[in-house]
């Protein structure tokens, strides 16, 4: 199977996935800090952590060094930079207002991160489940400690919407594609679009998955 | 002391030791789950974070790759099975009555992933304390991350009954045996033996340990 | 920028640093724990993360072994020691009266934990915005998974008053310092003192950093 995946990620696209990722879950960190009062400090500590926290316990569990964060530092300075402007233009209470600024922005990162933990993790040699598991790791974590820090029990876990379910989604058609033998970026634009797509969907839709048998 | 190590675990016994501990804590783990409410997605979720959490924090700290899930990914395959099937088979409310269902699987993992987290730091060549710290590691922050994601102060800081004190004691059992140049597996058995016996005893009788002087 | 900066850290300076700043982190540890009213070996577990969290997350991500609590197993023993004490000397009444037990001990490890792992990331090779966030994970993190094993919103993101923004202080005054050429030990006790009095003053004064715009 590991044959049949291309070596390597082509740097830009891999580059500009992160960095739309990175942006779209510093900015549902950045409003789930703010709604629980978070000071300036915490919000750019929780935007970081949301931002970062999938992708690094990607890259320890596949033993990828150095982080994506270190090879290129500005996403860091971005993330500082983007909480440093939302000082500016977000007041507390518009961020109280709306729910949709945690959930938009998320649904955008779960694509991303969701494509490229997969893609990033067959690569590396992982066998299929493992590799749906780096996607779903890199596209859920960040959101569950971003959860875990704002003291509340992970959305994820407990909104009854497709959530980790679409990022077992967006991995299979990584993986399926690679198969396929298409063009890279051309699978990880599929996975991403699909994934996110289906999740704006949930959302305005208001979809839940069956609860378990009561 | 390393010297008195044998060099490896037996593959089998180590198998063994890891399928039971990871059934019995992924078991803890969608009990945990299904209390609080959680859907399919997030019982697989936190029993997988349940089975796995100790045992992949030890091996980060004792820099062990790969995994012992993904040189094992069956077992991945394992819990989904467990998870599809309790599905089927437990009712939420069932589940609501029963705080036994978290706490007997809880006790045999805790006995096995002690034993085990001992054995692998000693062929590690950790000294005695880490020896200890990583059979404490490996059986109890599989249970902190799930009552973390559940949101309730993880059980064994607050119930008052002997738990970490089991697994220093199995950790224990396991480091003396193998000083005493027994055969490795009856050195696991006895500990495994001792520590699941031991706190289902505690949880029978509801023995606490002396609270801190008030 | 790394050609200025020493190749190590002199054994006897780290060390110092690192019993400091765990007697420090495990006292704060320890009487977050007792507020909540954990039991012994709870208290002993917070003490330990609380102490050795921070640093080894700082381990793992810039990927250092062994760990620094493994090259210096006494540190374990040093912190099991504590609270035997503790146990000994301090009424659990008496902790609850005194905010002060885990406000003023961490302040210590704040400073001292910030200098030591913003010079750690300098040797080995970060660029600065890498060793400002190496020093703010090593003096943080610790407190952080102290507050949530506690299963309160972690104290640094919440009370308003400059916590991690001292860390940057602490971690910029380290960088600086290294660029001027300065004797390191120099280096490292000026930003540790500055950074504690800092906290302490802050504490003393009821200093508060301006909330979010609201």
């Amino acid at each position: 199977m590991i044959d049949l995946v291309a070596p390597t990620i082509h740097p830009t696209v891999q580059e500009s996935i992160e960095i739309l990722a990175v942006i779209a879950f510093a900015l549902s960190g950045l409003a789930a800090a703010l709604r629980v009062g978070m000071d300036f400090v915490g919000v750019c500590f929780v935007a970081g952590v949301s931002a970062f926290g999938g992708g690094t316990i990607r890259d320890l569990l596949l033993d990828r060094r150095p982080f994506f964060w270190v090879e290129q530092d500005h996403l860091l300075w971005l993330v500082i930079l983007l909480c440093f402007l939302s000082s500016m233009f977000i007041r507390q209470s518009d961020a109280e207002l709306t729910e949709k600024w945690i959930q938009v922005p998320d649904a955008f990162g779960l694509g991303l991160f969701a494509a490229l933990g997969a893609q990033i993790a067959l690569i590396a040699g992982s066998s299929t489940i493992v590799a749906i598991l780096m996607g779903v790791i890199s596209s859920t974590l960040g959101g569950v400690l971003r959860d875990i820090l704002c003291n509340v029990v992970p959305k994820v876990f407990s909104d009854h919407k497709p959530y980790v379910t679409l990022a077992v989604l967006g991995s299979l058609i990584v993986i399926g594609l690679n198969h396929s033998g298409i063009v890279q970026w051309v699978a990880l634009v599929v996975a991403i679009g699909v994934t996110t797509a289906t999740r704006l969907l949930v959302l305005a839709c208001n979809i839940s998955i069956p609860i378990w048998r009561p």
